[in-house]
Parts: C-alpha cells; structure tokens; sequence
C-alpha cells in the first residue's frame, strides 16, 4: 500500500534545488543578482544565518551580505554577545561549496538624521560599534567599506522620519567626506524617486534590497525578492566592490528594472531579438520578438509618424512581451512610405524617476 | 498498492463545479456575469454547443449567448445546415438544470462598413439570413432584438477594417433607425477607448465579450474571461433584455471594470468598507480597508492637501487591495488639522477613456 | 503606470491568514490539530520563537508545543542562557490573541537507550537540566508532565540508534514507573509501525509530530505537516493534557489517519454521507457519496458475495473520494438478491500497523 | 497606466507552446508518446479535428490517431456525411508543420461481443462501414490496419458490457483470423488487469489511450493524458506500424508503466544512474540516484539478507525517486560482509497484472 500524494508534493517544498534567475549580461561584465541588506536573529531577524544561505541558493542569488544592526536590537538580550562579525561567520561557513558569495557587513543604526546605512566589505564589524555615528562611518571608511543609505524614505515614525522625503546636512556632510556611496532606491517593496533623483545627481549607486528578516517565503514561479543587479568584471568579492564604487548596478522590483539609462538599454537589447519580414499583405511588415530573459517587459508607443501604424489597440492594457517567448505584432507603413520608426516606452524600465525608457525600433520593406 | 497522485490531481482537472465570481449587486439590481460573443463548430468555433456551457458552469457564468456567424463559414462545409437556430437548441438543451440562462443569438457578418453586430434576444435566426444587411438588422429589430455593433477597432485587415477605429455613416443611420443599441467596448483581451467615447456621447450600452472560437482555457484562480456585467432585476432572460437597452451594464476585463462612473462608483462602495481610528501616534490615523469581492483595486494619490499625509511611497506601485482581503495604512494630519480628504484614483475602474476613477475618502480625528 | 503583477502575487506568499483543516469531530469532542515536536534558535532550530506561532496561525493549527533541547545543543555557544522556559515564554507572549495554545515543553536528549523523549505541559523546564536522565523524568513527572518517546525508529546513528527499532529494557521501566505515556509513530515523514503495534499492546497514546528545525514551508494546497489529531472535550491546554492522557489521538500524516479504529470509524463516518437510489435499470443502485472535509479516503473492494458488483475496475488505482466532493458509483445486485453488502478497505486509515481500516456499507433496493 | 496581472499570467494558458514528455529511449528506439483512440464532433466527441492536434502539441506526444465511430452516433443529425476519412483529413492538414504524426483510424462499434475495436492505418475507413462487424474486421486487414479492441472491462451496460471482464469466442475467432492485435489495457483513468493477462499470454499488444471526447482540460504539471509509449525504429508512421505489430509497447497511466518486465527494466536502467560510495561509518556505503526522465519511482524493500540494513523506514510510504532528482540513501552492511543485494519492488513499474517489477541493486564496499 503506498500513499504518494504527500510525498510528491512535498520533495518541491523541501528541497534545496539551485534556483536561477536569467537576466543577460552586459559587454564586458557578469550580471550578479545581489542582496545587501538581509537580518538575522543576530539583530531582530527571525531566522539563523544559515538560512540566509539556503534562501539564497533556492532563489539563484549570486551574493548577499548580512547586514545585523550593529546597536542594539530586539533580540539582544537573548544572544550572546560573541562579536558583530558572528552572523557573517556562520553564514560564510554555510556557503561553503555553494558558490554563494557572502560580504561581511553591519547596519549603523540611528535616528533620522542621518537614518540607517548599511555599511559591507567590511573586515571588523566591531569596530563601527561607536557612540558618535561620525566615528562609525569613518570606521568604515578606514575598512574600504561601501556605504550605502537605507530606505530614505521610511514612514517609520519610531526612527525619527519625517513626512517627507528629505536630503538632510548630514548626508550632504558623508558625502562629503567620502562616507556615503550609495543609496537604497529600493527597501522591500517600496521605491524612492526622490533617492533616485539624487543617485543621477550626485553620481551615487543605485542599491535594491530586501531588508529580509522573517524567513523568506518560497517565491512562486516568476517572483523573486527585491535586488541590486551589479555588473562586475567577474563573480568575487573584489569584482563586486569594484563594480559598487563605479556604480554599475541596477535595481530589480517586482517586473521593473531601474537604473541609468545606458545599463538599461544595454540589458534590453541583450534579452530581446527583432525580426522584420513582409507578409502578403502589401503594407505590411511582421515583427517577430523573441525574449531569451526571464525579464518582462511592457510596451506603450509614444508620438510617431502616423503612417506607421502599430500596437493599434495598446491603451491601458500595454504590449507585453513574457519571459522566454517569441511573439509577433504587425506593423504598416502607409502612403507608400517604404520605412519608418517605431517608438514606445519600456514601462517598467525605470530610466528616470518615474519614468520608463523610451526606445525606438527601425523598420524597413 | 495503489498511486493516488494523479488520480487525486486529476480531479479538479476534469470535475465540473459550478464556478462562482464574487462581485456585488447594486441596490435594486442583481449582477450578472455574462457574455454575449461565442462561437460554436455551427459556423467558425471549434467546440460542440454543450462544451460553451460546460465551460460557463465551470467559470460562474449566470448568461451566454451563443453568436454563430449566420453567413457562410469555415466549417459550413461540412455542418448539415438545419437551421440558425440548431446551436442554440442545442446548448439550451444543455443548460437545463444548470441555472444558466441561454439566450439566443447571432452574428450579422459583413466588412466595414458596418463590419459584424451581433443581434441577441432574437426568436428566429434563420430570419436574419438575408443578401441585404439592412434586411437583417430590420427583421432583428422586428424580433426585439438587442444589437450590438462588434470589435469596432479589429486590425482584421481581411473585413476590410481600416488602420483606425471609425465611426462610419452606415452606423449613424442604423442608430437612427433604432437598430443599434451597444457596442463591443471589450473584445476578447482588446479595449476600444473610441467606442468607450462614443458609448457615452451617443447613449449607447457598453459590452464586452469573449468571441471565443477555440474550447476555453481552465482559468487560473483569479483569471476570468471578458465579460459583461448586467445589473438587472433579477436572473432571468427578460430582466436582462430590459437591463441591457436601459445600459445599465459595465465591463470585467482582467484586473478593469470599464463602464459608467455612477456603476462604478457604487460597485467600489458595496465591495469595500472602511474603518478610520486613532492611534498611539498624536497625528495619526489607522484606516482599515476591507475588500468583499474578489475584485481587486489598484490606488494612486491625486492632488490634496499637503497636510494630509498617506500613500507615502506610492509612486510607480500602486497601493493595491487585493481581493477578499482585509488591510491597513496610516494617514496623519499635520499642523493641527482635524479633518481632511484622503484623493485618489482607482486606476483600474475606468469611468472615462483610458482613465481611472476618481474617489475621495474623509477622515477625521 | 502601475505594475500589479509581482504586488498581487506576492500578497497571499506573505500574508499571514488563518489557515484551516477541515476534520471533523468526534461525539462530546473537537479535534484539535496539533504538533508537540517544535525546534528553534534556542537549541539547535533555524528559527526564533515567534516564526513558530506564525507559521502555525497560516497552517491552521489548535496547538503547538516548542519543545528545545535541554541539553547542549549546536546554537548554544550563541544564545545567552536565560532559561530552559524562555522560548516558550516567546512563543506564547507571540500567541496572545491568534487562538493558538501554545504548550510549554522540552526535549530531554539521551542517546538509546532510552533516546529522546519531550515532556509536554511543563510548569518549569529548567528542572529536568539534570545529568541523570532519571531525574529528568521524575522531575517532568513530578510536575504532571506527558511524557513520550521520540522517533522510536530514527535511522541516526549519532545517537546511538541501532539497526532496528526496539523497545528496550530502559523504556519498560519508564512505563513501570509512570513516567512515560505516548510514542511519537510518526516523526517528520516517517511512519514506524513497531510503535504503532507498541502503542496497542501497551496502552501508550499515539502520536505524531513534524520535528521542524528549519523555517517551515508554505504549504502548498492539501498539504499539511505531520500532526498529532487530538480530540478534547473542549479547545484548553488542560482538556489537550486529559485527552492526551486518556489516549484520544489519531496522527494525520499526508493523506494517513493512524489511530485505534474506533476513532477512524468516527472519524470516517462524521465525515462521509452516503445516499443510496435505484437507477432505470433493474438491479443497478447508484450510491452517491459526499465528503464533507478536507480529508482524501482510498477505497478497495474486499472478499464480498459475488451476486453484489461494485468497483468493477478498481485493482492498482483505488476509488477515491476527494476533498470536499460529491461523487458516485454503482452497485448492482444480481440472481434477484435485494439487498448486499459493499465491503472495501479505506486503504489510508491505518488501524493496525501498515493496514487500512475494514468497512461496509449495506445496500438494499 | 498599465494593468499586467492578468495579461501575463493569462499567456501561458492560451499559448500553444510545445509540450515535452521526458521518456528514455531504448537501445534501438525511440519512445514515442501516442495516442490511438481520440473523438471529435465528427462522431460523439465535442471538439473539432484541428483542437486534437492543438492537445497533443501543447502535451508533448508524437502520435494521435483520431477514431471516430463508423457507426451512428449522437451528433450524426448535424454533420453532413462527406466521408469518415474526413475528420483524419481536417486534423492532417492542420499537423503539417508540427512534427504530429497524425493516423488514419476508426471504431468498429458493436455491442458486446465483440464490443468495440479501433482500426488504425486504414487507408479508407469508409470501407469499414458495413453491416456485418466481420465485414468490417476484414477490410481493416485488408488494409494491414493494426486492430485493438476497446475498453475491454467497460462497465457500461448500454453496450451490453457484463459484469466481469470476459475474453469471448468471437475474440478468440477474431484473433484466430488474423483480425485482432491488440487489447487497451488502459483506457482512461482505467486498467484492466484482466486484459493485461491476456496480452501476456496471446501475445497482444498492450495498449493505452485516452478515449478523449470533451475537450482535453490543460494539464497540471506532472499530469499527463494515458497514452501508448511506442518503440520505435524511427519518428515516422510506418515504425509505429511496424512496431505495434512487434509488441513494442509500454502503457502510461498517471505515475505507472505497465508492460511487458524487459521494457520496463531498460526504461528503469535508462531513467536512473546510480552511484554508491563509502561514507564514513564503517559499515555504511551512501547511495545517490539521478533521475535524468520525467517520471517518478515509488520503491519498496522485498526479502532481503538480515545485513543488508536499508529503507528502514519504508512501510507504508515509499521510497519516492522524484523526476528530474538527484536523491541519496544510506545502506549498511553488518557483520563484516563486504557486499550484498538490495532487493526492491518498483511498485509503479506493473510488469505483470496488479504487480510492481521486482529490482536489485549490488553493493560492495
């Protein structure tokens, strides 16, 4: 007598399969899927470290940092107080043979200004365990760190955020002085146009994160956890903190992708192939577009000729091109005319705040 | 020994539950889920009559109506012809016991201009097989049929569809006569915002219709096909006729309900409750949204009062109420306010063309 | 511009809704669903105390016991002793208003003989840190404890297991002496049916539990962890302790129910209605058969008079009555007979060890 | 604005991607996916020929033969009669260019005796339409038509089904002339182990198929319809004739394979790699299994030497080789002995009637 239902099903659940998420890379750099912002029990996370790992095998991640709150947290009087470098230790001692990288971090944790940051490649988290907040940046500085602010626009009252969105003395101070690299544009699932106006700006990284601390749920088909796309010469740690201080990253949010606009492009053309040939019908052409990415990507036409004719009925429901598929739309050119441009945005290709990506196909008979 | 793994997903597969979607009445009015556009193997479908109710039993369907071409068609080869009426009796036949209302209908196939109606509520088909349109369309109108002129946007280059969506003189002249009363605002996954336009303009009622041909796909939970709406008396074939030329109908595609403000309005108020309290916080309120219905409501904030603060991070995101749900978000008064307008639009209830509802919720400490 | 899908998905992946297992009762009982066999940070578990509570509010169970090593245990060089009651004080501060029971435990850890057992209904843990095992069951006895045997049959060499599942000498003393009431037959996936045959001839109360170290996965739909089926004369922490005492348990482990056969029959029999009519043809009876629960039973025919035919093609595929369904089957009733019986085995209603529960159902035209 | 959800998840399920069965070939052959008993509106089946090769692409198989019943049936009132060649020809003309081999075939359909039989590879079924079933039997042999008789232990009584599975003199003298080669031992959701005996021992090809007459509902993953697994010299028509004839068959029901035990065993060889190595426990030898096919091994331990200690646990569960996995398990050899068997039943692997195949692996240290 044999019951398999259950025990089907289950394997899935429970098991540890290497997940993957494609997303091209650019000319000259790996495209690495990164989390730097992740809490564990070490701070006021829920899970042990090693969960960290797990999670990130599961989900095809290519890096994560742990990144405890350096003050005290929640959880602290429970834990013994070894070193703030513990949660990487364990962490880093379960990827073994993973092929996960795991950067050493710590969260500088203080009221709004100037809020929370997240500082990683550390190599004595203990250190930035300072009174004065100034001491721990340079701390960290000292380290070579990258230094990144955290969720700039929280409404968490409790840590001191305003009603607004604000660039205070204090960040302009950081930066100042070298101590202030990045910026979380994305925290969970929010997204900062503000912080992504200054990243432009000032010239600052632009960072995506989860700020996990419950355990991360098993993402359905198509999900995945908020992240930093970083384009580094290769998959190591030295790679990705020379790719973080050029700031080559972008920001993976549910179905966008947000970023300069150069890296975007580039990520666009790499997933997407065009095919143009004519049909029987006199004026017309068929495109053919075939996405080799897991990414999506949502089409909207923007002012054109008007004897070029497409996308004839996108308004409020875009043309959406789905991951790993090949589909067709047509296009007519009227009047005789023997070519001619089709312009659209890229909706969820965030290029500016708020904003999608304009781009333009060419076509020809 | 015995395998029960597929046996027992199997099921769900194959069973025939009555399906049920979950949005409310109006006052006075049941809703009723319909869909007016559907084909069978009597002219281009792929399915026998019987399967497009199965499938209507299964999806939560309360009204179809079956709208083979009355013109030569694809299969017409090798269909004994009996009569236009053959595939109606056939799925009526079907329906009994089921609680699905069959009505009777068909589709007046001709180019642009006027392209395809379909005339439903009819007693006799075999009557609208005439060389003339305008013979058709009368003996409709004799019959106290409900016309409906169909896909006014088709790309179909083969009915002689233009590269725009037009309003031509032949259907002036049928308005006039008083032999069109609707329009396909929804065909399939298409919306028209120039037949939305003309729906209000010219006192037309707005429809929306699957026009499937090939069997229809298990939906996924949440997935529907296009439909009609139909707010009527009560379920019966009659209340739905007298619905229908008063316009008192919207339309469900994906995520959108489509239709007249007033409907729209009322169809928010009855899904969703709302409870507004203090919290700790001096400033702030607790509002809790609770959605009845399994429809789902995508938020943006519109222009208010600076000191009314919510939807902090709502930019690119929407915030959603996700269907039968129950959820939070805070709102704060600044300098001293008591009461102020929490504006939005709900971006997926589109009241005018390509726009979303506008709707506004008072708070007060 | 809005982008819904990742939002819409992701909710139900995070929320936190009650979850249901619809089993039904027994006469003068509710059957509460529990797991007595729970890890977290605080021994050697991947988690911290409230994630346990969570995950038991979104599963839907009644009860919960965390039951960490109280001895030296992998995480222990990291968590600050405070006290062997301290995750169960986490835990059940997490519970106040979720309904859940949540029972203060531990898990006394010797190698074989006796290997692991957890007492459950502690008042204080910290009383059984002994060296002497004896003196750690006294003291659990000597606070009213329930006290059993943990995965008799564990495969894990580390502690001491030997090749074959055995009832030592060291555990019919602790049955002498009170101090041992339940054996866990079912631990995580695992099913031992020399426990099972233990449990019978001994008097001991059958028990199942998940064991769960690491973060528990979302369930997929019919899917549930290994549970012990308690059934109390009302849903309290003392009604669980005198039910468990008084042997009112059944284990539900994937599609099995393990227990003593009055139970199962109850249990069968409250959840199925059978309804019996003649058919159009002479010796047929249709048998129509509605399952009221979420629970699946896979029939077989056994030996039965040969004049009563049913279940012509069942061999290697059962008949199975599905979840919450309403099915049918026939009878026929041969050489003029008017009345038979239908006899089957519910092949997943285990009530002697590795055997499925007899029953019949009396049929008469 | 844009509305995604339900676009994208909508994709997937109206898109006619290419399905793919991952199935071990043999030495020699290709395992073809069939199957040989299919309806369509051009007899009682509710579905238009073109919506099979629509099924059997999105599915994954190689063969389809669509059999309409010769004789009357319940939509005949509506088809005008061109030919029974002509629902094979509407299917042909739409498999063009999908690499479906479509099969020219028809039921013979008769009350019992003999029931009902497919001819398929006829070249002419309007020939088969004759008064006398032996008539028909002929001219489907003059066609070399493979000939298999249908649903076998059907419980339905209004084709004078008996109730027992009975092998009648009017097969004998069928099988006697030539006339019949093969038996469904599966038919739908149903085996019929008494025609699995029969296959055995009159040397008949074993066959399975689907009898599809609804539409065929989209499949879960890891579900898939009941078919014919053919072995074939080559994808082409007349290997498939050729290796019907020869008895090259496996039938593939839900997780089992039934056929004759030497396919069976080299599906099972070729499905699974298996690779043993010490660990380091003395006694212990570690076991891992690579499942490269989609399907799934459910394995019980049989009579075995008392020192070969494995699958402790396995009783009422399986040992479950999960597809596409890469598994382990311990095996311990006592006493000293340097090797031994470990003897097990494939339980889903039915290689005689209601019978797993019986396996063993050799381990030595």
């Amino acid at each position: 007598m044999s019951f398999f239902l259950a025990v089907c099903i289950a394997l899935p659940l429970f098991s540890q399969a290497r997940g993957k998420i494609d997303i091209p890379d650019l000319k000259g750099y790996v495209t690495l899927k990164c989390d730097f912002h992740i809490h564990t029990v070490f701070s006021d996370g829920k899970v042990w470290p090693t969960v960290r790992v797990d999670e990130a095998y599961r989900e095809g991640l290519d890096a994560i940092s742990i990144t405890d709150h350096i003050e005290g947290t929640r959880n602290k009087s429970n834990i013994l107080f070894i070193s703030h470098n513990h949660s990487y230790n364990v962490a880093e001692f379960a990827a073994k043979n993973t092929g996960i990288i795991v950067i050493k971090g710590g969260e500088i944790t203080r009221s709004m200004p100037p809020g929370h940051s997240n500082a990683i490649f550390l190599t004595d988290v203990d250190e930035l365990d300072k009174p004065d907040y100034m001491d721990a940046y340079r701390a960290a500085k000292t380290q070579n760190a990258f230094i990144f602010w955290n969720h700039p626009g929280s409404e968490s009252k409790s840590f001191g955020q305003p009603d607004t969105t604000l660039w205070w003395p204090e960040h302009a101070k950081l930066l100042e002085q070298g101590m202030l690299h990045g910026i979380e544009i994305v925290n969970g699932g929010k997204y900062f146009p503000e912080a992504h106006q200054w990243c432009l700006e000032k010239k600052l990284t632009m960072i995506g994160n989860s700020d996990v601390h419950a355990p991360m749920p098993v993402a359905a088909p198509g999900m995945h956890r908020p992240m930093t796309l970083v384009f580094a010469r290769s998959a190591t740690p030295e790679a990705i903190h020379e790719a973080l201080f050029e700031r080559r990253t972008a920001v993976y949010l549910n179905e966008f992708i947000i970023g300069e606009e150069k890296y975007l492009k580039e990520l666009f053309e790499n997933a997407v192939e065009w095919k143009i040939e004519k049909t029987d019908l006199k004026e017309e052409l068929l495109v053919t577009v075939r996405n080799k990415s897991d990414l999506t990507f949502h089409l909207k036409k923007t002012n054109h000729d008007p004897r070029v004719v497409y996308f004839r009925n996108i308004s409020i429901i875009p043309y959406t091109i789905a991951p790993q598929a090949t589909q067709t739309f047509t296009v007519r050119l009227l009047d005789g005319i023997s070519s001619g441009d089709v312009n659209f945005i890229v909706e969820n290709f965030i290029s500016e705040p708020n904003k999608g990506m304009k781009y333009t196909i060419k076509v020809r008979k």
